[in-house]
């Protein structure tokens, strides 16, 4: 592709360098931008680079925050016995979406996983432990990915955490709501039945 | 959803503001910038400002240029009797990417469309006819989609161009190269058919 301009060029260079976005599609996105008010295409390049500088990590939790703690670690609302393990910033936005957990989370930041050669060390674990030597943590929710390497980082975890007095649960595995039993995938239907609970009419 | 960080939702919402682009992938696409260094997002940031800034749009015949006339129209070694009548920007790239043609090109910038309310005087055609009433141009290939709306155009184009001394042609419709006759709209199949051209074995 030629585009007769060293800085459309860079442009849809830049573009295309985020995952999922071909030269084609950064091509139409640079375009779109070109048509924009000079003031807009400021908007959009500040936005990004005021979110490099200062979005910070919550040093307790890892969630993404403004300031040092984040707002659910300082909501004194918020059950802090209870820590939801998660491997992602998004799956804490996923979980608060549902509006039923009222604990706080902790964000490991990836999960194990020796195929991409991310161990134990890499993830924020050591905070974990950290935290739960502070003694005030009564329950552990592992909520992790339902993969082989989200497995194995439960297990991991759950070693760790059997020489506290803690409560440690992982969230249930089954059959998605609204979808049909046909449609299930053997492990998943297997595990369905064998994790089965007595029927409450709530 | 809720970020949790002011910053991070100002980005996601210019991110998405993109076409194509909806909340959740913008969310990726601004935890993937987030995780690099912060001399690659200026140079993100400062690449999109830069296009917007310095990016031009040829004098001559509308495609983008850093100065004030595009690479093409300023090489003597192209055909400047043969002007190629395109929509957009990204027209000329796919013609160049042909390496096939060796004329200039004359960038509409849109074309005729009443249902999106464009008209005739929203293109760059007033220039074109100046370009013309110089009188070097020799012949005027059109060169724009196989719509209703391109055909439209076309036409418009046909009956002002008629008041010069030019050749004015179409490029031709049919079969794609290398898809099977079956697959083929009868539209296209039929007017195929009509301009056939004579056999050749080149």
């Amino acid at each position: 592709m030629n585009f007769h301009s060293k800085y459309m060029e860079d442009a849809v260079d830049q573009i295309s360098s985020l995952p999922g976005i071909g030269k084609k599609t950064a091509l139409r996105l640079a375009l779109t931008l070109l048509k924009r008010k000079p003031e807009e295409i400021e908007r959009f390049a500040m936005a990004v680079m005021d979110m490099k500088e200062k979005v910070k990590y919550c040093s307790s939790c890892g969630n993404m925050t403004d300031e040092q703690i984040c707002v659910i670690c300082k909501n004194p609302a918020r059950d802090h016995g209870t820590v939801c393990v998660v491997e992602d910033i998004r799956d804490v936005m996923a979980i608060e979406d549902t509006g039923i957990y009222k604990g706080i989370y902790h964000v490991l930041g990836g999960i194990i996983s020796p195929m991409d050669g991310v161990g134990p060390s890499d993830l924020n674990i050591q905070k974990l432990l950290t935290k739960m030597e502070e003694g005030y943590v009564k329950e552990i929710i592992l909520a992790l990915s339902s993969t082989m390497e989200g497995e194995t980082t439960n297990f991991y975890l759950y070693k760790k955490l059997r020489a506290f007095d803690v409560k440690v649960s992982a969230i249930s595995k089954g059959i998605s709501f609204g979808s049909e039993l046909q449609y299930a995938d053997e492990v998943t239907l297997g595990r369905a039945l064998m994790n089965r609970s007595s029927y409450q009419n709530d």
